[in-house]
């Protein structure tokens, strides 16, 4: 029997966009996520690429307002788009838009309220594809991508890193790419790690990519316009570490263009191709 | 002085959108409305395609979800979304979704309450241009399209046949093509202009192309999964009347898409590229 409640589904591009509810074990709560299924599919598994979105975000915001189901179609991936937290009366929460739900930081909370809860990094490395390969047999697991916008950006090259023979391919779109030194990771990590300390390091891209390096390139776009850039994007942290490190990285600041969707969707794109050829056959 | 207030404004596909705020002494309200300006516009002068939308819909839906700045980018196009109705604390609504506030049918109501504020249609035809012919000196408004979606397609097809020489383009996605025959536009058009009536057949797509056509081929989009096909929609009484009075229409049935903007995006390119071929120099 099916362990997905269908919620919605739409014809998108001959494709197809359906949005599933499951009983997640791990993070106790209803979990919700968005899969578009390319044309390609009708004649076999297709590539799979995972978009962790940014604060406040749910699987909507990106199949929504990106545009990507146009490239997906084109080059015969899929695209799952997970939530980015736990949710419901159960789960612990914050007033803060930046912390609790819609603001999981794809972590391992370790500290009272939220680590009854809060396992975003297990549940998308690990019972979400493990769900996909029971109820999505066109999704190719041998072939998967990652990528996601902001705090989900943090998400991808933190999960690429750590993960590069499951995730061969990592693209992110204004990424957090070294949040123990930034306000909304310093809020983030205390909250649900506590103090700073070592455990911070193995959710902090910059820290990682000292210590291991994947045979990937990492594509990267933030705009030069973003209003979170100076404050929690800081790019020339991440790019230093990078190069110091040889971790190859392609990492490009587009002049005039912010922190939101219109954003994205200009180069969605470029980073479906970018996924999509890292992950041919 | 300029008479618009800029909402916002968001760099995409090297072009512009822009979220504006006016006070319309037609309707007696502020209205706000979305341009999408394509980096072409940096030359000299571009097409302008007027999109208007559909029930409970603003500015936002079509450029949030439409991806038609791809498109509008690529052909060299501005694309101008008004909002549905007038709105605000002094405009008369109604609690249900497809009366008042969001659902003004693009015409001038001549019925208590509506009629203070109610002129959708002269707002869009002779009110807003003459705006943008002031504040918008990139919009090139001897070359201009309509298009639309459901109570947006009705509005764009009949502005079309009544202004053939203003509108040269005209294409809809799964239009209410007879309003005064199904559920919606009877609720509408008893509200807003009374009891059936000569009145109602100026609004009516189906009644005009009876008495005029345009010279222009008007292309339609409609989904057969499309939930309001059969109540609302009813393709067969507007194509019957097309082919009997020489009105030249490419209505294509798009197998298993539904009424959302998954479906208008997926065709979003053919009609942006059917405006600006019909539309070049």
């Amino acid at each position: 029997m099916t362990q997905l409640t269908t919620v919605s589904s739409w014809k998108s591009f001959g494709g197809n966009l359906s949005v599933y509810d499951h009983q997640s074990a791990l993070q106790g709560c209803t979990m919700r996520f968005g899969v578009y299924t390319p044309p390609q599919a009708e004649t076999g598994p297709v590539p799979v690429l995972w978009y962790l979105s940014g604060l406040t975000c749910s699987w909507a915001n990106v199949m929504e307002k990106s545009g990507l189901q146009r490239a997906a179609a084109q080059h015969g991936v899929m695209v799952i788009a997970p939530d980015t937290s736990p949710r419901g009366e159960g789960v612990a929460d914050d007033e803060a838009y930046d912390l609790g739900q819609g603001a999981g930081f794809y972590l391992t909370a370790t500290q009272a309220p939220w680590a009854a809860h809060y396992k975003m990094d297990q549940y998308i490395t690990e019972e979400l594809p493990a769900l996909v390969a029971k109820e999505l047999p066109k999704a190719d697991l041998g072939r998967q991508g990652i990528f996601g916008h902001s705090m989900g950006g943090h998400g991808a090259i933190t999960l690429h890193l750590k993960n590069p023979d499951t995730y061969k391919t990592c693209s992110a779109f204004s990424p957090i790419t070294s949040p123990a030194r930034v306000p909304w990771g310093q809020k983030a990590f205390e909250a649900y790690l506590g103090p700073v300390s070592v455990a911070w390091e193995q959710y902090d891209s910059t820290e990682l990519v000292k210590e291991r390096q994947s045979r990937a390139t990492i594509l990267v776009d933030t705009g030069t316009a973003d209003t979170f850039l100076e404050r929690e994007l800081k790019p020339e942290i991440f790019t230093r570490a990078c190069e110091t490190h040889g971790q190859r990285l392609d990492y490009r600041m587009r002049e005039g263009y912010g922190h939101d969707y219109y954003f994205i969707a200009t180069f969605m794109d470029d980073h479906i191709a970018h996924h999509a050829l890292g992950l041919m056959d």
